[in-house]
């Protein structure tokens, strides 16, 4: 998809690093083309449901991070993501050794942005996803008060 | 709404108290009444996105148990609940001292329950609410492998 | 909820009398307040899915008018709404002589409104809804070309 | 995906061809393979809202049933399908002469289903999609009261 800020990479880079969550989770973002990132995590027993399994709430996080970023990653310079709506389909159990979610941009428009989520499991593979989100991502200007 | 299983409080209370998560979010646990509950949590700064506000996902998380625990109170002795899917409305950033997530089931089916959550912040109040969610909850036989 | 334009209820009349499909589906539109309006339609044969229920579609199609026009009532003169995308749970199979979908707006944004329908029959009453929809809806200027 | 009724076009025409509304919008299906159908409609004045375009409920209403129909090649001879609820992101203006909605099973489960859909038209091509829809469908023993 376009590039419409050459710094792209950086400015996703830098962002992602600002968020704490992703560090309390361990998770690395892996930037593949504009529109297209993943982030990854290692199961850890401290973010689990009752079953023994990742939360979905902790599922979600991952993907939210994953589609808000391929989203950022085709913004202009001045502009920021906002996520205004979202939803998740569990598919599986969320258990493995290592998780990845793939955020991918089905359309990127000026102000609404539609971007689809997926999250697979190492134990699974790519053939069994975990759980799958659409997003629906907001432009706004990070210099104006909302 | 009816209820099916007169231990529901005590089951509820122990089903959450096996969630780690809850525990790494300082999460707390009120029952209201049978289909009705509240998990309150207290701001974190690790659990924040890049702006300093609570992450989506962690928004999410408290909110997916909301609605979980608000179906389970409605199950009968041998049946578990699974979450299906749902759906968030960010409407506000999340941010304050303290936010509580209610949980409310809208139906109570035999396989199939939909559960309305919310999360209000003490910043903002109950007229401002942060987040809402729709969620489609399945009941499932504990017993069985899935 | 504050009314910024006086116009709203000939507005919003206007603008659902050139809706093409509520005519064809024989749908009624009532403005309760600013925020809130009902929309509802006779069952009809000629709109139901294999079992002789209406389809879950033409409920659909009746809930985002009703959620977007709850909406519209709240817009500045010159702005128009666009539907940017719903979820919709089926609880009832859709059955009754009349259906009223009322829509009323969760939260009002500059930019996105948050607003929540839902679908009675005359065959269950209010206590037991058909079907209920969560709608994100855009501002935006009508007298612009998107 | 794994077939398990041999008669899985048969039952799927049969089921389609008693859907009311798919014969008010002269829709017309395509089973491709199990697991993945097409339907497809002209425009009609008929069922456009306020600016001329398809109303984004009709545009739903071909989506359900691509999906429910692509979940419902997958099933065993003695079940139906019911769909629990569904997410629709609207992503251009429903405009052009034909329009035709895909579904594709994503996850195909003993009782939960889930199943992506897709409407494109033939005023934008298969490049740019005018809506999407995730929908969750269960199966359901039609020889029994719900």
């Amino acid at each position: 998809m376009k590039v419409k800020d050459q710094n792209y990479k950086n400015k996703t880079i830098d962002s992602f690093s600002r968020q704490s969550v992703m560090k309390m989770l361990s998770a690395k973002l892996m930037i593949h083309e504009p529109g297209a990132i993943s982030i990854s995590f290692p199961f850890q027993a401290e973010y689990t449901q009752q079953n023994g399994y990742i939360h979905a709430g902790i599922v979600t996080t991952i993907l939210d991070s994953a589609c808000g970023y391929a989203a950022f990653t085709l913004m202009p310079p001045n502009l920021d993501v906002l996520t205004v709506e979202f939803k998740v389909n569990l598919l599986r159990p969320a258990k493995g050794e290592e998780f990845t979610a793939k955020g991918k941009v089905l359309k990127a428009g000026k102000v609404i942005s539609v971007v689809e989520g997926i999250v697979y499991s190492s134990d699974y593979g790519e053939g069994k996803p975990v759980a799958s989100m659409t997003a629906t991502i907001m432009a706004i200007d990070s210099s104006k008060e909302q």
